[in-house]
This record gives C-alpha cells, structure tokens and sequence, in this order.
C-alpha cells in the first residue's frame, strides 16, 4: 500500500435526476462529489492507500461539502484551498434503456479553474510522495489551468515523484480557449510514468493514425508511445461497447514496454451508474501498479473495479480488497 | 412544425407505486397526469408543435394540477374546461421481472365523462387548427362520450381540419354500458385521415379476420381499411413482444396507400415506465405526418419515441428532436 | 383583472437542503422556480391576471425547467430568450428557530446577466400591455443589465404602460462593479407609477435620513418621494420583526398622495419557506391596483398575500383570491 | 379493557401532499387510512381493547390496503366486506401558520356508500360485542347510508349492547340528497348511550338555540339532550380556539346525568397533523368509559388522545396507556 | 385453503440501503419484517389460508413494528409473545450488476433466541392447526433455540400435526456455539413430512455425497432422504443459477415417494428483491400441499411464487391466487 | 484553537423516524452518528479545533459509516479501533407539540463496550493531546468499560493533559449491573479540570442536597464540588424548560473558582432535533476554554451552540465560529 498518492484536479458536485428521471422533472436532485481526479483519491483510499487531493474549492457550504465527502472516504484534503470563484458543477441526468446519460456541465468561473500555478506550494505537498495523479481535464480547463498542470509535474519529475496522467480528453474544453492541446498534453504525457489511454489517445499525441483493430491496433500505438516518451512505462485502457444505457461489455488492457495483459471481455448490465467507471479503472490499475503486481493482476484488478463501479450510484468507487477479490472469484449471489 | 394539433379526451391523474413496490405496499404514491390524448399533445409539443387539449376537468386542486402539467409542457389548456364530477384517477403497480404491471382504474363519475357534446365550443376550438386528434376510450367511456367524440369529428370533418384516431379499444369500458363499439369507431375511422391500430383494431372495424402473420397480415389488414374508409390516408402500428417486464421488442409500421414503411425490430430493455408508449408512437407519427416527412423518415421518427418514452417516469414522452435524432444515429453511451 | 402584466427580470433556480438540514448535510436538494419578477408573475397569473415573463435562460435541461415552471402556473413565457450563458442559481439552508436562513448565491455569468439593451424586442412585447413590473435586482447585475433596465422602462413609458418598481436593494450585488446604485434607481423609480419600498430605500434615492419611527416615518419618507418623483401614485412597504426564524410579525402599508392606508401587525407563526415574501406582498398591491381598488382593500390583499407565502414552499404565491378572502375573514381551521 | 367494540362506517384513504405543499405542488402524495369510526377503531385497538371495524371496500389493490391498515394496528377486520363501487378518497393539504388545512373529498360512489342496510349480517357481528359506535357521517352519504345506520343501531339495541354516536355533522353531505337530518339524528342519537356532540350539535337535535357561552351553555345543553333522549348517559365534548394552523387551544368536557367534569384547556401548539383529532378524543372516552372509570379521569383520558393526536402524522391515534399516563404527568423532555 | 397454518421462528426487521447504494452511502435505511419462517406466513396468508406465526419479540416500538407488519398481510400473532432481549435486525446492501448483495447481521441476544423451550405453550397454540413450519434456523441460533425448536416439533407430532421443514442450513450461526448440526437437524428432519432442501442439504443430514448432476443426483439424494427418514413425504427444492444480481435462471423441483415432478428453468431477470425467493417457494409448496394440489402443480406454484418475489421491496412475497395463475399463463404486459 | 482535542467514547448510530412519525409508523429511517462525546468531537472540529475520536466499532458497514461520518466533519479517526462486538444503535422517534421524543437504545454488546482498558495505546494517542474529553456514559457501560475509562484518565493525568467530563447519568445504564456509580464518577471528577453537571449532578457526587433554587443553589453546589474536587477549575450546566416538545427555553451557567457568569434565558422554539443540545454546549465551552476566554465570553459560546444545535437534525453541532457571532449579535433574518 502506498504511504500518499496525490490526486491534483478540479472537484465537482454532481446534480443528479433521481429515478430514471429526466433533469428536473421533478424537482429533487441528488448530490455527490466528483471530478475526474479525486474519484481516483476517493477509489485509492478505499481500497487502503494513503491517499492526498490537491485543489481549490470556494469559501461557502458547496466548496465545504465537497471536501468533507472526500474526508468521508479517507481522503487528506489539506490540500485542499480556498480561494476566489464558484464550485463547479455538472447536472445529470442518468441513462435508461435506449436513452443515454446526458450532462450539462456548470463549471466555468470555478475556484480551481481560476486558480494560477502559484495556488499550491509543491514542495511540501510533496514531501514523502509515492505518486502524482494528473488528468487531461485540468489542462483543458483554459491558460491558467494548464499552467497549473505542468507546475504540478515538474514539480514532481524534480523530486522524483512518479507520474500518471490519464487521458481524459475533452474537445468541447479546449475548443474554448486558443489552445494547442497535442502540445501541452504531449508535455505531460513526456513526463508521465504511466498513461491511460488508447490508439485514439494516442493518436492525437503523436499525430498519426493506428490501423489493424482490437489488441493488435492497442499494442502497435502503445509501442509507439513507448518510443515517443522515454520515461513512459505503463499504458492502460479499457475497451467498451455499449449494448444500451443499461447494459454494456468491457475488457481491459496494459502494455508495459516488454509485455502485455488483456482481460476478457465481460458484460456489465444492470447499471446503476456509469459516470466514473474510467476513474475506477485507473485506481485499479493503480492499486495494482502501487502494490508491485504484475502486469496480468494488475490489469484485472482494473478491470474489476471499473466493472464493479457500474454497480453503485455517485461518480467514485468505493469498493475494498475484498470486493475485487470477490468479483475475480466470480461471487456473485447474497453475501451474509 | 404545425401551428395548432387539437388533442381531444380525458386527462387523467395517475398514482403510481414508488420503488417497484406494489400499490400502497410503504403509504407512498408519485403523481403523474395522464391520459391517452393528453399525451400525445406534450409528445408534440415537446417536439415543437403548437398543440391545444380540449376536456373537462373539476374545480379542484386535481383539476388544476392535470391542467398545469400539461401547460408546463407547453400545451394550450385554453380548451380544458371546468365541470362538475371527479377527476379521473388510475393507480399503477409498475411491473419488474416476471411480474406484469398492474392498473386500477378509478375513472368513472369524471368531470369528462359527464361532459356531453355541447360542452365546448368546437367552432372556437377548431379555428387555425392543422389536426384534431381523438382515440377510441372517449366514445368507451359512455353514451355522452360517444356523442362529444362524434361531434368533435364532425366539426372538424366540416372545417376540413384533418383528424388522427387512435383506435386504442377498451373492451371493459364498453361492456359497461348498451353499447355498439363497431358501429361508433366505424362512424369516427370514416372520418380520420390517419388510423393508429393494427390488424386486431380493422378485424373489429370490419368484423372480418386476417389470417398468416407480420407484415404481409398487416398489410392486408391496411388494404382493407382503406377499401372500407375512403379518407383514409395512412395507417400506424406497432407490434411488441414482451420478454418480461424490463424487456420488450418493438418495430413500427406505416401503411400508406401507394406503399408502406416497416422498422427493424428494436429490443427494449432496461423498461423504466412502459405505459404511455402507444401514445409517444402517435406524437413521432404525427410528427412526421405534420412535417411532411416521407414514410420511412416518419416511421421511424414513430419507432424513436416510442422505445425512449419507456425510459422515462411518467405517461407522456419528453423528448425533442434532438433525441431522436441521437436514437437513429445510434448514440447510446453518455453524451456530455 | 389585468389583460397582460409584464415581469421583467432574471429566472433563477433554487435548490434548497430539505428537512431543516444545512446545505447538503445530505445530500437532497429540492429544486423551486425563482428570482423576484418572476415571484410576481406567478403571484399574479395565480390571481387570475394575464401575465407574460420577459428574461433569458440557457439552451438547456436547467432553463427549460425554469421557463416550463412559469408556464405550469399559467405565465407567459413567449418573452423568455435563449441565449449564452448559465443558468442563474442560488443555494438555501432554510432557518429554523435560532437559526437564520443562508443563501449562498451562484448566479454570476447568467444568461439573463449577459445580455444587453438589445436582447429584447421591447415594442413587440409591450403590445397591449397594462403594466411592467421591474425590481432593483435587475440594474445591480451590472452595466448591461443597467441599460437593459432602463431600456425596458422608457419603452415601457414611451407606449405609456404604467411602472411599477420593486426596490430590493441588494449592496452586495452593487459592490461588484463600478456602479452608481443611487443614480440608477433615481431614473428608474422616476418613471414609476408604483414603488415598493420603505423609508430606508427612500433614503437611498434621496440621499437623506428620515427621523422618527413607525408609521410617521413611513409616511414622511413617502411624501419625500412624491415630492422627488412627480408620476408616483403609489409606495407600498411591509414592516417585519423577526423573533426567529419560524415566528415573524407583519404589518403592511400603502401610501398614495391623498391619503395612506395601514394594517395591523399579524404574527405570522410556523413559518415554512419566507423566501419570496415581498414579491408574494407586491402581487397582492398590484392585484388591488389593477382591479381598482380603494387603498384599504388593496393594503390588505397584500398582507394577505405575504403573510400566506410564509405558509408555502418555494419562491412564489400559489394563492387565490379565495384564500385572500378566508385569510381575511380569518378562517383558519379545516376547509373541507 | 373491552372485549369488542365495533365500530361500523366508511373506510376511506387519505392523500396527503408531504413537506407543507399544497396538493399536487410537487407530484407526491402520502397515503394514510382514515374514516372517523376507523380512527376510533385503531385508537381503542391501540390502547388494548378489542375492536372490529364493519365496513364494505372494493376488490382492489385500494380495498386490500385500507383493511390491511386497521388489522396491522390491531382491528379485526373480519366484517369489512368487499362489494361493487370505488374506495373513498379524500386529499389534503394540511395548512401552516395562517394558511388553513384544506380537503378535497371524493368519496362519490364508494363500496361502503353503495351498500345498504343488508349488506351486513349484524346478528352475527354484534355477537358478543360491548359497544358498537356510529357516527353521524354514514346516515349522511345518502339513502342507503341511512337504512344501513339505522339498522345497525336497531339491531344493537335489539341485542342490548351499548351504542355510542359521533354527532360529526356534515352540512355538504345532507345537501347532497333530499334527506331531513335532525330526523334520522334524532332517532340514531334516540338509541345511543354515549353522545360526542357539543351545544351546536344538540341544537340541530332539538331544533332550539343555547344561550349563555363556556361551561354552562354547555350543561344547559347537556341537559335538554339528557331530557329528550331517556337512555342518553353521557355528552362528550371539546372546544378549540384556533391561533393559526399550527397553534390550538382544547378543553374537553364530560356530561352525565348527574355531574360533570370539565378539563384545563391545553395550548396545542406545534401541530403535526390536525386530522382525525375529534376521533382520538372519542377514543379516550370511550376508553375510560369501558374502563368504568370516573368521570373526571375519563374526561381526561379524551383530552390527552386529542392532544396527542395533534403531534402524528396520519388520521388516528397510535397512543398507548403510558403516553396517556406520561401527557397527564406533564412528561414533555425526552424519554430514554 | 387451510385453516390454520403455524410458522415458528425469529422475526427480524431488515434495514435496507436504498437506491442500490451501499449501506449507509447516504444516511437513509427502508425497513421491512423478514425471518424465514414469518416470510412463510405472509406468503401463505395472502394466498388465502389462516396463518399464525409463534415468535417472540421485545416489548418496545421495533418488536410492535414487526408484528404489526405480520398483522397487516393477515397473519394471527397471537402467539407472538413480549420478553427479555433485542429486535434482530439485519441490514442490507441489494447488489446491482456484478456486485452481489451484501447482508450485515446483527441478531444476537434477540428475544427469541433468549426464549427457551418454555416460552410457548405449545398446547393451546397446536389447538387445531394444520401444519407446523418450521427451518434450520432456528436450532442453529444457540441451544436454547434449538432445544425450543425440537419441543415445537414434538408437540406437534404429538397431536398429529404435519410438519414442514425447511432446511436453510447456515454455517456461521453453527458456527458460533458448540453445536452438533446434523445431529439436531436430522431428529427434526425426522419429525418432517415436508422437506424444503436439495441434495446439498441432504448430504448434511445423511453424511453422504451424490454424484452426478442435475435431476439424477437430486432425485437420487431424494430417496436416499426418503429411506433415511420413513414419515418424510415430500422434498422440494430450487436450483438457481446467478448471470449476476440482476439475473438468475431458476427451476424447482419437488420429489414425492412415488414420482416427482421438475419445472423447466426459467429466466428472472431485472431482480429487485432476492431476499426470501426460498421462504416464497416454500409458501407456494405448500400452497399446493394444503389444497390437495398434485406435484406438478404444486411444483409450478413454487416456481411462480419464488420467480414473482424477485419483483416485489421486502422478504415476503404478497401474491394472490391469481398472481399464480397469470404467472402459469404467461402474461406479462399491462394488466387493466 | 487547539491542536489536539481527544474525545474518548462510544460511537453510535441513531436511527430516527422521519417527518414526525412514530418509529416504523412508515418503514424509513435516517441515520446519524452520534455517541456524547463524538458530538463533542465533531462540534469542536467544526469550530477549527484539531480533533480526534478514541473508541471502537465492528468491521462491518456499520462501523465504516460511523467513522467516516466523524472524518467527514474533520474529526481524526486514526484512534477509533476495530474488534469484536456489534455497532451500538439507537432508535428515535422525534417528539412533537406535547408528544415527548422517544428513545429505544439498542447498544448492549457493541464494540466499544466489549473493549476493556488495554483496547488503546493511550500513550501514543495522548502525544501532543491539550485536552481529553470524557462522559459518565462510558463507565456506565459495564465494569470493562469503568476500566477503560478510569485507564483514559489516570493516563490522561500522568501526561499533563487536562481533562474534561461531562456527567451524563444514566441510571438505567448503571441499573443493569453491579455498579457503585458515586464512587467511580467520583475517582473521576477528581482528575478533571473542568466538570459539565448541575447542582443534581453534584448531589449524586457528593451525597449531599442543594437547597434554595436558581443561580445560587448552583453557585453552592459548584462551591461545594470546588471543595471536594482540588483539581476541578470549571464547572458548566445549562437549565433547560420544556414548554413541549417545540419549545424550551435555556440559560447557561459558568462556576469557575472566583467567579462565574450566568446567561440571561433564550426561548428556543421551533424546535428540529433536541438531541446532542447538551454536547453542543459543551463544545461551545471548551471552545472558549480551549481558546482562553474568559467565564462571560464562554459560557454565551456554550449557550449559542446549544440552542442552535436545536434547529439541526443529527446528534453533533455543525456551526462555525460565525454562526456563534451571528446569534449573540441577535441576527435572525436571512443571511444572503
């Protein structure tokens, strides 16, 4: 177990539909804390890792709630500031059948996002860690932000910290600004230990395209990435097909510079909610990677976790050992 | 998108069991507003028609909760008169699994159904309006019911304003009364330019039967449908088959007289609220219709809104055509 | 009852914590329909006036629901934009006994905000309007929304609809830009035909301190005004002591040039949701003003009226003029 | 404690609007069971004496919760029978501070209204019986309602058990058909023992006003009534001053023959749920009476399960002896 | 239909996190009465046949609670007696997808399992019974349970009443004191003429194992039981294969001296409720048993009864007659 | 504010009827964590002090909730252990109007009182520690629990750290065994420097009567307790009367050695949750001994914490410093 891995990213508050409803339908909404980021901090923990968030949330009740649902789960959030500007929100509503999930996303002006990359001191929030966990949102999040993300990693490759940085790429944010995303994101991605991310991923990085398909196509652009980031050594991704709202197959994979691991694909139905199922993935394959398993324990440990998240409303994992035990095992009647 | 729909019936408050539970299983119960016609006024509506109900409902908070759902969704209740009698009620037990929904009606006595034929104005009413749009339980639901439907026909028929019936028979609202349903839903089909029912509703217009099966008896039925009623223009169906209660398969149909149009058949699992489905298959049909859309491009637009209406809590489809456009693309997985 | 009321200000959405807990010590949030002009606008629509809401929301499930809750108590919405923009919010933890209610408020960058002067066709609009109901809200969300203000008031003058002007100073809204609060509402109150406020707001436009209390002070602070805006007919003003948070005491006053009328003090006790009490007392006034009521009488539908809100979840008055009547023949035991 | 008490009258389910909403405000509903003789029913079962309800409900999911209801407090409900017509209904918005509670009835039609005097087989019910209680709302629903009441009183009479009448008068009812209440009163209150009615109640009896008011009007009631009804034992009664919907203030009263006993009035305030106060006042007269206890403890047996009732969501009295014994001992701070 | 049907056993309230969100993810739990015996009683009193559970509970809200439910679905609780101890509670987590359900028990030291042998008279209960039911259960609670369980099956043997048993082997209470558990079930097995268990279950008692699989091994375990135990007439059972918690494919089977009868499996998807799919199969066994049914049909009605309980919140199935029969039929759309 | 606040007790989790009703009237319960001195510690990490909770709960669900609950609000959990025993609950039904609240305490055999004095390394735990808070509800418990608590202390004093108990007698906890309540209470006032208890409290300590009534029956009492307890410096008690369930009204009192000051009486009604009001007081006390403050300054901090605690469900104070500011300067009106 790690003794502190740090997440650095914006927190949200998610406003969901209750009931299969549409947005407002009825007038309730359910609350639970987000952000791409620290459901990673949030899935860490549970599963029994020294766990850090470093972001900025605003002075009022909405900044107050996010933070103490990370503390709730185990989550240090000393890191945690306060400064000017909103809470970011996202409102939605979830999927059903042959209606997917739909979100409005309520996070420009955000305390984080109007944050420089003078909000944080690095030095003492690194003091004594395993890991930096970044994601392509905060970069995405406009000029500031993505000054923010490059200080936070330099800091790290400064003091050796190891780096992962998941994908996340989000054209609608980097359309808002004047912005060469391949660029900064290259940047990271260079001073990344491990990535999340596949061929598509990877071919907006490297600006060429994968042909061939499935494990084939993921190798030949995990190869090339490997080439492309010399520090790089893991890169993990899912594959995803969706049947309808409800009901979708997934496998997993991990390419190390030497070998592989893939998972079967497993059907996921009945889903409850599937916001946040990327995140699980990459605590999994954390979780293993920290732990020093090999490529093929680790893999599945992702795969376990992302599958499980689909069970359980809010957008972070919050399923021990024993639950990804459970799942390999193929447990899957009443536990008494 | 038309500038007046006429949607012409009964509106009904639907109390639902929460939670999968049976009725009053916990003292609990969510309210929705309901009714055949009703429904396929918000469909339109929703889909940017200008739509009008016309009905009767009593002074009270009842009354006046059915009227303002229905304008919240943007229809015209200009037309939803007060009377005396109740407000029609129904209480569902939404099915899961095995085990199929269950309704109790408590309609009878209804401010609607004491309503006779003069109790609107149907000269006022009609005036601009593009479609008057009627269904079979409103002459079901007694003598004065069935001389408000006829007449409603009649001035429309006089004012050359097309007319939509959606056969929709009730066997048990007529077996309570003297009645001769072929005879009454003979006199409005004759008057309909479009007809939602499938070969069982013509069996019983006609009084004859249609024998192989799927499309070819369909078709069959059509033809003679339009051999019987000579204004008849088209003719819309769905056929279901119902794996169980969260599972169902459903293609649409279109018949014109020149040609037809028929869907794939679209499995519907997952089912939040199967009820109101027929009606959100009307709304995408007139939608169509109204738009001047070819048969397959209405057909389908039919398809859309009735497998997404079975995702949403309540008895009337919500969706724009934004959604429908994402259905027929095949969009599925969370659209942010 | 008026033919056509204009209300003309920013839609926003409340979520409130549910049960008397703070802001998301669950997390629940119920969803209202607010913002003061539209506070008025249900409260009048509900009184049987023809009301019509002038605003502008976002293209999306948030705007739609607040444009829809309008409709749903009979408004107009046909004046309701689209446009850039959020959805404006606010968060409240209701008071209860000692504990004061707190809004944290989240409405910067509205849609409604960032519109200008031109957002609006205020000739088409005003078209057979009786009245338009502004507030101070409005000018204070900064410069554009100043000249949006005043470009709705002289067009309104122009066409000569009659003004009425809801002070509601908000310092903190004032404070945020470089504004010139005092000589923005001297313009705007100087068009008015009626003004809500009290002597404190009357000092504000007129920059000087009325001494004395009670009533003599009200009605010296209005012949102030008279004397400073030659077309005001009309100040209406309540004064609130509060014991605590579920326990008010009320009293209502309404000064013309000739004469004023003043009503007891009620104790308004088991206070439910006082948000919106001041928009629920300026639909009562306009509601005796457009009917042509004496002073008195009009004087009492307003304290009619805000004394009931305290009795209502969400922001606006749902009351109709029946229970203005049983409030004021003090019918206070079960209506069956 | 009693053996079997019946109690004979219309079960009827209430919906009620939760959270202080006005009906419908938001689209739930709480259902709870009522009908006043049901009430005193699970009020007498509660405080441990046998009880059995006679009734009639449909064969429905509606039917089936009503009597589960009773039997779940304690009721036995072998004599509530199932026949043709709907269940009786009735929706409330319970008030808050100045706004008063309000009722829609729509009990219309209902199973129990349509049965009449022979639906019951009373030989076989009132075996072994102790008391049967009526109350004035069955001779009111109608013809039928009338016989039946009758009958059932004449057959108790007829086998020499106890009779006990809630005069419970309601105007909107008798005016519904061509009935002459004080008649068909007279007579039921002719056959009973125990009368709940105050000095309003018995003038409607005799035809002759009451002078005076408080206490003494009152007696001079009592005794009038005491002289027209020969078997006439007991005259039971509260009075209520009304704040406001959350605050009353109740005294109860206890005629005999020969003395009488008067309570304090008690300040109620704080009110949950106001509904079904009068009938927890019959219950604890009727308590004290089966129990053979004074006059004086019985009078304040009736006030303690009025004022308790007050503080309970529902429509009747869930008390036991303890809370009856703790209100009387001035327990108000928590019991551990 | 029987007329008096004996469940003896614990009554447990079962706290359920709603919303399939793990216990206590947000702080709300639904409460329903469970316990394998009293689920049993419920099943068979909503078929009709007069039940009456022997339990104990402690004198407090939780116990009334509990009995209060029984009550409601027509189960006599007369012989539910007050005494020393907890309410046993369990509290579940449902599991959605592939994540199974999660049960956290907390029973121990509850009044039942404190009552001894003495605790009922078991004369007076007897007194007319049909069938005594009985499970594993309780002998597996401790000694005082166990030896109170073979007094139950004693006296009932004693006075000639048949007796159920349902196996419900559960290791962990076993577990928990020095017990001899094949020795015990076996002399109440012995006493049995109905068995509820499969071929694991008959391992256990016999100290054997049965190859083969499927329907051989089951029907070869089955006579090993019958020549093992000479008064057992029947054995039933399910087998159950789990997709995962949304999905289970179900057969049952019940094999009587002479012949046995075997359902085909089928699919029961979109589970809401698993908990008490045994105890519903039991009642629908028994159902059959009582009313003279033969095995195939009393196999079906097991079949129906366990499949419909998947659909139903709560531990007890609430079906009807005719729940059975339009599950045999196949119907599974609306019912109107 | 202090670094490092210890509060050493059991933690519980209440389950709480909603909305008014009785326990299990309908079949909800909201859960809180509570446990005297957990409120302490969450009240007094709500106001900026470092806190941190010593106890012991079972490795289930159960637990994890409990524990988080504390970390959510900032409380250090790194002492709450995990052993044997179930969680300790208790069941509340929320008292209304003249209707006491209703506790059902359901904690025998939890963790935390299986634990005897060698559960915690009080060595480690006190390192750094300014203060440790106990209550008399831990020796209570049973003999191992007066172990544990008397070994908290005697380390407590070892290290210097000023200790703080808080009487809480619960005679019904000291009933159930052979308890000598005086003398352990006494060994551990004796090692206090700061006493929360009342003249009664004193009484049971020292085994004398305080005559005479009001502040100076108190002022004899703290005197005597000087006297007896050399090490005592503070003693802190409120007087609370009970209006009903609604309404109390409060004073506080502050004895120290010189001097003391005493509150003038708050009416607090309204009320939402009148549990954990007087470990709210205490926290608001310590916060002003913790911060040195003098007797007048902290006794009205104790006295605006306690009947703020009042208007919140859940057990433990949430209010910040400004919250305290807020109701001295008598703000009462919404906070914008």
């Amino acid at each position: 177990l790690a003794e502190k891995v740090i997440c650095f990213g914006e927190l949200l508050l998610r406003l969901t539909a209750p009931g299969r409803e549409l947005l407002l339908q009825s007038g309730r909404l359910d609350v639970h804390v987000g952000g791409a980021e620290a459901n990673v901090a949030v899935g860490l923990a549970r599963l029994g890792h020294g766990t850090a968030m470093v972001s900025r949330v605003p002075a009022n009740a909405l900044g107050d709630a996010a933070t103490g649902a990370l503390r709730r789960f185990g989550v240090d959030t000393g890191g945690v500031g306060i400064g000017e500007g909103r809470m970011g929100l996202y409102f939605l509503s979830p999927g059903a059948g042959l209606r997917p999930s739909d979100i409005v996303y309520d996070r420009e002006g955000s305390a984080f996002a109007l944050a420089g990359p003078d909000a944080w001191n690095w030095e003492a929030l690194l003091d004594g860690a395993d890991l930096l966990h970044l994601s392509g949102i905060t970069p995405a999040l406009g000029p500031r932000s993505a000054e923010a993300a490059k200080a936070a990693a330099a800091a790290a490759k400064a003091r050796g910290v190891a780096i992962s940085f998941d994908g996340n790429y989000r054209a609608q944010l980097w359309n808002k600004w004047d912005s060469d995303p391949a660029a900064i994101l290259k940047e990271l991605v260079g001073q990344a230990d491990i990535l999340f991310g596949n061929h598509r991923d990877i071919s907006l990085l490297l600006g060429r395209e994968f042909s061939g398909d499935g494990p084939e196509r993921r190798r030949e652009a995990a190869e090339a990435a490997f080439g492309a980031f010399p520090g790089l050594k893991l890169i993990a991704s899912t594959a995803r097909h969706v049947t309808d709202a409800d009901t979708h197959r997934i496998s997993a994979r991990l390419d190390g510079r030497e070998g592989w691991a893939q998972t079967e694909e497993r059907v996921v139905a009945g889903i409850v909610d599937r916001i946040g199922a990327g995140d699980a993935f990459a605590a999994g394959i954390l979780h293993g990677m920290l732990n020093g398993h090999d490529l093929n324990r680790t893999v599945h440990a992702g795969l376990a976790l992302t599958c499980l998240k689909h069970s359980l409303p809010g957008d972070a994992s919050l399923f021990a050992e024993r639950d990804i035990e459970a799942f390999l095992a193929g447990e899957l009647d009443v536990r008494r």
